[in-house]
């Protein structure tokens, strides 16, 4: 039978239903080379492939001509870009009897790439957790330029990997979008949880996360500082969100040591995915409090990993409403039996406890 | 330069962003055949595969064994069963400290799959006119029946195309959920349109049409009754809503011409998405008015169909903020001149003026 389950989170409804898992498939979806692209653009040695970097990592260790770990570049063709903020021509609506009804703004910003490493791998999890740690170091300080940028309200890290989860390139990066405009289900969720905290003194996802923990089949693995859980209410299939145990606004003001940890953790949960599926497509996303707009004490900043197992089809976009064909307490048991038969690999410098 | 417009009926602001299509892509996503299905449950001789027909619409030109021409099933995976309505073990919230947080409800209703055609073939522009006409007549049977059932509050159909689109199998066939829950966003739909039209004395869809109507630059084709358009904030490329151009609250309420009409448009439309990319990937949704919660003077139905051409991936999951790289107005220009290129086949019962 059929559940909805609420996210309190999101405010969205969805479907639970683990007997549509077991049906045939037709179709097997496959990950082709495409055509070949001669020069990796994010290679060390084809920095001239890019425009000019907005933030260099070095590597203490190298030996070589290659001195950067990390490297953040405009992304070259963007989503967003740096407009001198007056609409161009185009905007498709001439001359509407209903202006109202067809908005149009100039949206600026930027839209940077996160090269994680000089080499041409393709996967966080090639890399040490010493050099993971440095890729979110990147992350952080971006976020801490962009938000320190006047006029723009929303900035957000994420990581596309694999062709289904929308990735066009293999070389290992993630990407940064920064905007003029705080889109709007975002500027709902800051309200919701300012309104929760009004009411209730606490944080919601504070209280959420201490209910998790009560109850425990959702716990996935554990640091000393963060917990990674699948929600009760996850939208998407073995869907992981990593919190920080304890209450904190913004991602970006993590101290190193505590990045390292998060860096450590997210890398052994790509391991996790990529050991279920190869090659795996998944995309995360770092949520972390929109400066302008969010207030300090209810927002709690929070990273969501999914693989993309699914696909969105005609009855989500009818309906704004996702069916989950796996219990996210199923898919946390098992993520936390798989972890026990993953090999470690590389150090192990952060302790990750996936005993549930 | 981006911009970002708002769809005035679905209250979404889509970034606009041609310069994102140039990217270089390094994956194809090729369909591969899966395990091979040894007896299609769809096709004709092989209905004792699916659970028992809830409508069977002949074919009166039949002259074998087989004497349907669609076929209605339940679903053997379903997302929505017809369940006793209480929670059963599992809810995956056993104690928690705050209920309000951890929503959960059982959900009733059915989960249909429309059978287009006795036959193996893939697509509805493999029917002719005629039985396509049929397929949406047994659209209309059911959203009826379904409506009539006590505590169903919300039925869609739609279909999946292409395992981009989540489609399972290649049989052509659509779907139809019906459910106790109201989606929340359908629900808000139905609150914006009824909040408009008391405080304009007119529907919202037919004031957009009007103006997009006589903006022209979006306008894909036309037959008497309905109108097909890529909407100014499209949230995916390509994307085309077909609505009829007088108001009209329910497609289940149409006459048989009309319907025949809509079939006839809907699988032009579809020969275009077809000869656009091979195999094509697309789905398509009727929004038809939720009896118990919509009112007639306000909602307008619509068809909605789109490519599955883009992914969505990280930034889209972070923000609920779609990103377009082909504005609406090129779209439909290509589509138009697409539409001369295309060689009439079967039936031309009915006229579409693809002249824009």
């Amino acid at each position: 039978v059929s559940q909805i389950r609420r996210d309190a989170l999101s405010d969205s409804w969805v479907i639970c239903a683990p007997q549509r898992d077991a049906r045939p498939e037709e179709f097997v979806e496959a990950q082709l080379p495409g055509p070949p692209v001669l020069i990796c653009p994010f290679c060390g040695g084809n920095e001239s492939a890019t425009p000019e970097a907005t933030l260099v990592i070095g590597d203490p260790e190298a030996n070589d001509e290659v001195t950067w770990a990390v490297r953040v570049v405009p992304n070259r063709y963007p989503a967003v870009t740096d407009g001198d903020r007056r609409l161009e021509e185009g905007t498709g609506a001439s001359r509407p009897s209903h202006p109202d009804l067809f908005q149009v703004s100039p949206l600026s910003g930027g839209h940077e790439v996160i090269i994680e490493s000089p080499l041409h791998v393709q996967s966080l999890t090639d890399l040490s957790e010493r050099h993971a740690a440095m890729v979110f170091d990147a992350y952080a300080r971006r976020l801490r330029y962009w938000y320190g940028q006047s006029g723009i309200d929303y900035v957000v890290v994420f990581k596309n990997v694999g062709a289904a989860a929308g990735a066009s390139l293999r070389h290992t990066h993630s990407q940064l979008v920064a905007s003029s405009m705080l889109p709007p289900r975002v500027a709902e969720l800051s309200q919701r949880v300012k309104a929760h905290y009004e009411r209730e003194k606490k944080c919601l996802l504070c209280q959420m996360l201490a209910d998790e923990l009560g109850e425990e089949s959702r716990i996935v693995a554990r640091t000393p500082r963060f917990v990674a859980y699948c929600p009760f209410a996850s939208r998407l299939p073995y869907l992981m969100r990593v919190v920080p145990l304890e209450h904190q606004e913004s991602f970006e003001s993590l101290e190193t040591a505590a990045i390292g940890e998060l860096a450590a953790l997210t890398r052994r949960l790509l391991r996790l995915l990529e050991s279920m599926h190869s090659p795996a497509a998944y995309n995360y996303v770092i949520q972390t409090r929109p400066h302008r707009t969010a207030c300090s004490n209810s927002f709690h900043w929070w990273l969501e990993i999914f693989p993309r197992l699914t696909k969105t089809a005609g009855f989500e976009w009818g309906s704004d409403c996702y069916i989950n064909p796996v219990l996210p307490e199923t898919a946390a048991g098992h993520l936390r039996i798989l972890s026990r038969r993953i090999a470690p690999r590389g150090d192990r410098g952060v302790q990750v406890d996936f005993s549930g």
